[in-house]
């Protein structure tokens, strides 16, 4: 089993993009091992660490890319989820002071915490990880459900920062991709190109303060190809569900990313099942679930028990 | 156990407002049987039937208001839901022809509808309902899973449309509301002034298509009072979980929603348990679950078997 | 001419609603005065004068209703604006200390600011009005140019709190609904029920720390009545354009608000000016403007200057 | 005076990146002329023509980047717009296949238009270019009003796609970066890599069909640096106004761009004016204005007349 460590990767990416050069080459099917740092650059070990100043834009550093053999725009990628270990025991969360995540400023400039010159809390927290347990406080520990927060392939013409997210996949922050779970990414350039960090040990729905429990891991992927069929957004698939996933961005609200979410998930069910889509629409109206990762990540899901049925016509 | 019928009601309510004469008394602490009527005002009973023109604003009649004795604004009413059962053994859904809900323009004057004038397939289904069975089809059949779509209690000077939503309640179309959880809602005029409706046998999240399996139901309630407790958004409390719910509105985006409902759940964990807020919002951050009404309606959720921990300082 | 007088007026109202009583009856094509409070209720005269803390939802008491004979659903109030004269001689203005207007959460129970305990400075502001200037400070002065800040029709079922904003008009603080503009709204209930208030002395587009400078004033209005003609939104007509008005809501970003409110523009070119929808639409792409009221409101605006074109035909 | 021809430059971009190599080096203060292409990669020169189906993401080809000897990250660089000229005597404007624009799903992947399979017309229309005027139709003529689309500097990490927008610049579609006035941009890498494209003929607020009178051209402009100064988002200096941009994107509505623009304007007025950020708050609301790019971009507007008065306390 190939393993790409962090010393093989060097330096780390802080876009997913065309332009990073492969630090592995792997074959369609092949399972690899890949170290990641966590989403704080590894700046916080212990309580009294804090990010350095210049944080910004350098989060979620990415180790990768790595180069899937015959992939080509127009493929698609299915990357399975087999094992996600903590590296180091430990996690750690924190509060931004900056607060952009709660105040509709993403990005490097907020605004109105300037405006307002807010401070917040620090509130660093290191979190051990033992046994499928993350210690979150003396009282509260939480079972450890590891996932892949930011992960994907690179864009056609594109370098789009690993806090950002997209149609590629990127910060998605959804709990779905973790272990047993299969992660479906269009392919747009030669070689996939596939990028992969930031991985929590446990993340609430919304990821509402801004960092889950952030932790380094070395995370096992059975990495395949499906030649010759194009998918607009990332798709899961999980033993339950098939879940379409898509983002809010310029022009698209959270509202219209599930939209976009329930279109494509319909438009699966049609060309892969055969059910006609204004059955699926009016079937997923009533079955449908909802998966939020971070504030601008959203997946419509479908319960594949819904699949047996052979005709949908009333 | 008091009942109150659709004929004892007379003339259901398409507004939740404090201008509506109450249809039933009672004190705090009763259980009472509501009977309401479906969404489309009864008029999809089979295959063929279709909505005349002057549908909207017409729709999600509601039973009621029923004034429940010593409410007063500030007060919290606590509504417990007992059962429901289907009035008349099926349910309906459909496909709106003017397809508002998936063009962004929810009201009366769809202008993109106009503009390209878009034409749908009706597709209106009738689904029988037996024994904790929805036939959706020959093939697929559905859980009953009966949630009422639209609850609220009177704003203090507003009447709000019964297809529209806000703090009162109203249209949130929340599976949560349903057999088992309790609902707390904001009393802001005397007696409460609770409406209900639009009940569903069973929705997805997100109810995207704009019509869930909708049905004419029993409703059995127990309805009490929180004396001099204020809340600002609605509640829910099932056996796992406390919800705080909020609503898209005029500059309020659905994300600002889920933002307002984790900060809604997060002082109400502060104040009735204890937990600063701060460390809430990272304890929610990891553990937080969001859940999807319609597309304007979310609730953020905390899983309730973590109240049990005393101190949560790190 | 008629006169609306406070005196005669007795109680403000805070909803734009059918359940308000018609404080005047007039004829179609009369000219009225009506005299109008300021946002504040009045309650701001002088620089240490402050808000009562139960402010929320009352503000922007409207005067009215007026009560056109003969309108009827399906019609269109026109509504010149003739004069406005400021009744005291000052204007006041403030910046919220809860600051919901920046906060992203419209309505009584801003959760962000109860969470951080943001605290703004009052800022309250009084500036005199003399011979058509508004002295802003020592060094600054402002010209005097007037406009109706919330005005509108009842809509048929609803109450329509008056700090909120709809199809029938409402608090859109539009800068153009001012001497020498028409503004027509559509009609929905007999009678048609206009109201208003919340005059500004003068007002920049956005609005953005909640108050313009705002004054009791004397409209003079010449009130009537288009037969048979409906519209869905507001609409504007000045010497030199025509604007369709669209609000942002439940569903229905500002993004949204300005291509509905485009859509409008071209369906009103193609009826009443007979050019072709698609040409329309190419046309207001390189000619449109755009107008903003507060952060929830828009006009799309069309030159009349290029409608003395005949043909559109490339 | 230098000259960058297409010629010279030979490939244009369709990112604006740092990972471009400059096609001119300048040195601070220099005038330049840049030759531009149009939108449409020049695909659209006579009525039949079509753009080939592989046009997304391979739009708004851009010129440069034009290297500035000494600028630095946290610089910004100055952009005064001297003459803009067509280079063809015509443009073109069409409404776009898959109406992306209208149906909020800006990318390459609309899903609503493959759901619903709508068809639009093509429209295309040439426009010829003579003596100040635009021929729209055989009735109607335009004035020319030139402006630059498409303008950015490099990002620090990420290349942007030219058809997207951000605090570097990019598509903002704003008709006031047009002849006499001065863009100022963020500097973010060695050099600032300024990159331009996408000129207008002239082209109305919102662009709503998505493409204005779209032309290759001839732009002259005079580049400098001002070193040590940095901005978070453009600014545009007129004669008559002070503007400072911000756009809409991943978790910031338009609304929320209005507001980072006034935040942006305020900040700009206390740092280089000496005006307090609370009266500056309070002076934006009376007389700021907003001017709209297309449906992504906004530009809040200080009249500089206002900026004589030397005290504004009340």
């Amino acid at each position: 089993m190939k393993r790409l460590t962090l010393s093989m990767q060097g330096k780390l990416n802080y876009a997913i993009s065309p332009f990073n050069k492969p630090t592995l080459r792997i074959k369609p099917g092949e399972t690899v091992v890949v170290e990641t740092e966590d989403a704080f650059s590894g700046q916080i070990r212990s309580k009294g660490d804090r990010r350095d100043r210049k944080a910004m834009p350098f989060v979620n550093p990415q180790t990768g890319p790595i180069y899937v053999e015959g992939a080509e725009k127009g493929d698609t990628l299915s990357v399975d989820v087999k094992d996600i270990k903590p590296a180091i025991g430990q996690g750690a969360t924190k509060i931004p002071t900056s607060w952009y995540w709660y105040l509709g400023d993403l990005g490097e400039n907020p605004a109105l915490s300037r405006f307002l010159e807010l401070k917040f809390p620090h509130g660093t927290r290191i979190c051990p990880i033992e046994e499928n347990r993350v210690y979150f406080s003396d009282s509260i520990v939480l079972p450890y459900e590891p996932m892949i927060g930011t992960i994907g392939t690179a864009p056609e013409i594109e370098a789009i920062s690993s806090y950002l997210l997209g149609s590629h996949g990127g910060n998605m922050d959804l709990p779905d991709v973790c272990i047993g779970n299969k992660l479906f990414l269009p392919v747009r350039v030669d070689g996939a190109l596939l990028h992969l960090g930031d991985v929590h040990a446990v993340q609430g729905e919304g990821e509402i303060c801004g960092t889950a429990i952030e932790m380094p891991a070395d995370v096992t992927l059975t990495i395949d190809l499906i030649k010759g069929k194009a998918i607009s957004w990332p798709r899961i698939e999980s033993q339950e569900h098939l879940m379409a996933v898509a983002v809010s961005g310029t022009g698209r609200t959270l509202e219209e990313a599930i939209r976009i979410a329930f279109m494509e998930l319909i438009l699966w069910l049609e060309e892969d099942y055969g059910i006609d889509r204004w059955d699926a629409y009016q079937l997923c109206t009533q079955v449908g679930k909802v998966r939020l990762g971070n504030l601008w990540t959203v997946a419509a899901a479908f319960p594949k028990k819904y699949l047996s049925g052979t005709s949908l016509k009333p």
